[in-house]
C-alpha cells in the first residue's frame, strides 16, 4: 500500500477531492489560492486556511511569537495574490504540553502583532491539545467574483512580474538549519524574512484594483513551482529572460559556492507575487507600486508553447518543476 | 512558570485574548460558538472553527472514515445551537507519516459522508505533515445578526429543554476506552452515538425560525458545562426538575454500579442542542420538532438565584461545573 510520503501532498489533496462534490456554480475553482462562496450577485465570502506546524514550518531559531505571526502572514499573501482585502481570522491552536504561560502569551502577541500589520481581526477560534505546534488559520474577507485574481487568466505576450527579489529566504533557512555563519549584517538580511515574513497586501491590493493582472499566485512554495501553477490553470508557458536573484544572495552564493539561480528558483517560504500583467497596464502598474515603496520587477514574457524556459549565460533551459511540497519536501527540510 | 496542563483550556484562550483587539461593533462575542463577520445592514458571514485532533478527539474503535465525519459533525452543532444554516466548509488536515493512500481516502470519504449528511460543500483545505491527525474545519454560513441565537439571552422563567436524552456517550466512551462487554444491542446503543454522532440541525433552525429560543448551545462539552455556558452569558441559573437520563444509560448503570444522573451530567460528546425556550412558544415548538421525529424534552426553568440545581430523589442539589475540558480532561480521558 503507498503510503503518503511517497504519494505528496499533491496526491493526497487529488485523492480526497475525488470524494467530494463540487459546488455547483463555485466562483472559483478547487485549488486557487483562496475559496468562495456565493452572497448574491457578483458578492462572495473569500475564505482560506493555512495551517502552520511546528514541525514543518518553524525553522530552528524562529519564536513562538514569530510562528504565530508568520501563520497569520502565510493566509494574508494569499488574499493579496487575489486581490482581495481580508477582514477577519479564526484561528484554532494545538499546543503540546509542556508550553508554559509564557509560550501561550507568546502566541497571543504574535498573533496580535500579524493582525494589526495587516488590519485584521481575530474574531474566534478553538485550542486543542496536540503533539505538535499547530496555528491554523482560517482567514475571512468579502469579495466580487468577477475581480478576484485567479490563477489562469495568463494570456501570451502577458508580462511576467514579481514583487521583489528571490532566494533570500533558501539561504536563511540553510543559515538556521545548517548553523552557517556569515557576517552579521548579512546574516540579518537572509535570516530576517524568514523570520518575520511580509505579505504584499497593499501591492495586490493596487494592482487588483488598476485591474492590472491576468493571473496570479504567491510564491510560498518558490518561484518555480509558482510558475508551474500559473503555466497550468492558464494553459501558457514562460520564457523568463532574467531570474530576480537578490543581491545579497549573489555574495553570498560567491562565498558558499552556491547557485543563486537555483537558490532563487527553487526555495519557498517567500511571500512574494508572482503575476501576469496586461502589458497595457505594465506601466501604471510599476508606478503605483513604486509609490509604495515596491519595485514591480519585469521577469519575462508568458508564451504559447506549454513550456517554462530561463535564460542562463545566455542560453534558454527549462525551469523544473521543484519546490516545497508538504511530505516529499519536508523530511530534507526540517528534520 | 504555570505550565498549560494546569491552565486548561479556558485559561489559555483568556491569556491570548487579552492580547487581541476586539472588532469594532462585533455582531457576537468572543466565546460563543460561533464568530461573524458583518457583511451589511444585518447580514453577516457565520464562521466556526473546530478542530479534531486524534489523540484526543478519536477514540480507539474510530475508524478515519469516522473520524473525519466527526470533524464535520462538531462544526454543524455549533451552527444548529445558533440555528444558522452552515453552507460550505474548509478543511485544514495533519497527517502523521505512516498513513496510507487508503487512510486518505477513508478521510476523503468521512468528510464527504459529513458534507452530504448537512447538504454543506466543501470547497477548500490545507494539508500538511504533522505528528497527530488533524481535521479542522472552518465552517460557513449567512446568517442575519437579529436572528442568531447567543447563549446571552435566557429570562428567569423561560423553558430549559434538552433534544434528546443523555449519558449514552459517557457509557459509550467507557465502553471503547475501558473495554467494557455489555451484550451486543446495548453496545451498538451506546457506542454508535460516540463513533457516529450526529448534529441536531434541522431542529435548531426550525426553533430558530419559530422564534423560540432565547438561548441556545449544544452539549458537546457535557450537558452540566453546557448549562454553566448559559447561565454566565444570561446571568441567570437554572432549576432542574429531572435530568434527561437515557433509559439504557439506567439499566447499563445499575448492572455496573454506575451513576446514571453523573454519567449523563457530565459526560461529553453528545451533540444535543440545550436551550432556553418562550413559554408562550414552547407548544409550538414541540409540536414541531415532534414532526420532525425529535422530542423536545423539558428538563426545568431557568430561575432568577445565580446557580444551577437539580432535583435528584426529591431534593434539590447544585450542579457542578464540570465537563471536557482541553488540557485538563485529556490526560484522564484517553490517554
Amino acid at each position: 500500500m503507498v503510503n503518503i510520503e511517497s504519494l505528496g501532498e499533491r496526491k493526497i489533496i487529488e485523492t480526497i477531492l475525488r470524494f467530494l462534490d463540487a459546488m455547483p456554480n463555485m466562483p472559483i475553482p478547487f485549488g486557487d489560492d483562496v475559496s468562495a462562496i456565493p452572497i448574491e450577485g457578483d458578492r462572495v465570502v473569500v475564505v482560506k486556511v493555512d495551517m502552520l506546524v511546528g514541525r514543518t514550518d518553524v525553522p530552528p531559531g524562529m519564536s513562538l511569537r514569530q510562528a504565530a505571526r508568520k501563520a497569520i502572514v502565510m493566509n494574508v499573501s494569499d488574499f493579496a495574490a487575489k486581490g482581495v482585502k481580508p477582514l477577519a481570522a479564526l484561528v484554532s491552536l494545538g499546543l503540546p504540553r509542556g508550553l508554559t504561560e509564557w509560550d501561550v502569551k507568546e502566541i497571543g502577541l504574535g498573533l496580535s502583532e500579524g493582525a494589526k500589520e495587516y488590519g485584521i481581526y481575530i474574531v474566534g477560534g478553538d485550542t486543542n491539545e496536540a503533539q505538535d505546534l499547530i496555528v491554523d488559520c482560517a482567514m475571512i474577507g468579502l469579495g466580487d467574483r468577477r475581480k478576484i485574481i485567479r490563477r489562469s487568466g495568463a494570456r501570451p505576450g502577458d508580462i511576467l512580474a514579481v514583487t521583489g527579489y528571490f532566494g533570500r529566504t533558501s539561504l536563511g533557512l540553510k543559515i538556521l538549519l545548517e548553523g552557517l555563519s556569515p557576517p552579521e549584517n548579512l546574516r540579518k538580511t537572509l535570516v530576517e524574512p524568514v523570520l518575520m515574513p511580509r505579505a504584499r497586501l497593499k501591492e495586490g491590493l493596487i494592482l487588483a484594483e488598476l485591474g492590472a493582472l491576468t493571473a496570479s499566485i504567491d510564491s510560498s512554495d518558490g518561484l518555480a513551482w509558482s510558475l508551474y501553477e500559473i503555466s497550468e490553470a492558464s494553459q501558457v508557458g514562460f520564457r523568463i529572460e532574467k531570474v530576480p536573484v537578490a543581491p545579497e544572495v549573489e555574495e553570498f552564493a560567491k562565498e558558499y559556492e552556491l547557485n543563486p539561480i537555483e537558490l532563487s528558483l527553487y526555495g519557498g517560504e517567500e511571500y512574494e507575487l508572482v503575476v501576469t500583467v496586461k502589458p497595457e497596464l505594465w506601466k501604471k502598474s510599476e508606478e503605483k507600486l513604486r509609490e509604495i515603496g515596491c519595485q514591480l520587477i519585469e521577469i519575462g514574457r508568458a508564451i504559447e508553447e506549454r513550456r517554462i524556459e530561463v535564460r542562463v549565460n545566455g542560453k534558454y533551459q527549462i525551469v523544473e518543476r521543484r519546490g516545497w511540497e508538504h511530505f516529499k519536501s519536508a523530511r530534507q527540510r526540517l528534520n
